[in-house]
């Protein structure tokens, strides 16, 4: 016998694109899909990420995690695996300062990797997904 | 004390080219490894994926992630986290609908994430790994 | 109420160069963040990695995946997946009979998988993240 899975959508978040759910909880675990940096759903208007700067998606990006983990009932406290998607070699730099400035009141950071790709759609630039645990 | 590990190997499975298990069961845990559009295996005769289309391979992939998950004692309800490997772009649109209508039936469906990259051997058009969570 | 999450860093390890942890515990989950071959830190001298070969950078990253699963309590048997990232498709092959030889042991090794990339920074051929079950 299995408890029951619970999909997450903060009221904040578009619909996803395709059959997925922004975040599912089922058991101790709750696993956010890959958020991207789209600003706070506007009823009639298309996604539109943050920007223009690569500070701005990036911030953007993990609000909308923590929305997700925030609607489950979890924190950045509770993450234990951050996975980190980039377009640009050239964006690591940046991305790790605003990476640790975003952390830095945690004491215990989650575990995370970063891989550079060329898949996201135009205009998006780093897409984020995570694990918590709920136990 | 930890519970024992369980490796999962459906019996429409090949042989895994590696010493990984298609799939693994421990405590509530199951995690199936990524799974490509192989057609069931038939002794004596090499891997051979579903094709041409990106249409059957897709499907044939998704039917051997649910084999393993079913094998393992679980069912794409339980999944929580689907990831999904492209090897073109320009596969994208085709695959979101192929994905949208095989999980047409979930309430909901599991959260995912697609990653284009092109390290898949010749004639492998997608990859997808899935996590299931049985407690 | 949920358990407090532990970060695990073992001694042979040089500090992250962003803010997250080698491995996190939480729950039945230990995390390793992806490894890369450095060899073990000697205090003073910059991270580098073993070499020039292959095979040497492929054992050091195993090995240093290992120092984080023994420093939060776990082996290989408690692994359930093993995400290897290489950097180029010529080293699939080679690879696989490293990997193949250093689980040779396993009676059921972790499910896995290997995804070709470019974006390791230079020097570094090969990083592998796992996921542990404690439980």
């Amino acid at each position: 016998m299995t408890t029951a899975k619970t999909a997450i959508t903060p009221p904040t978040h578009t619909a996803p694109p395709a059959r997925f759910s922004h975040g599912v909880r089922k058991g101790a675990i709750l696993q956010v899909a890959g958020q991207v940096g789209f600003l706070p759903a506007i009823e009639g208007r298309p996604p539109t990420p943050a920007g223009p700067t690569l500070r701005a998606q990036v911030l953007q990006t993990l609000a909308n995690v923590q929305s997700v983990l925030e609607a489950g009932g979890a924190s950045w406290e509770d993450a234990v695996m951050v996975r980190v998607y980039l377009t640009d070699t050239a964006h690591f730099a940046e991305f790790n300062e605003l990476y640790d400035a975003y952390f830095a009141a945690l004491t215990e950071p989650p575990a995370a990797r970063t891989t550079v790709y060329v898949g996201l759609p135009a205009g998006l630039l780093v897409e984020i997904d995570a694990m918590a645990v709920l136990a």
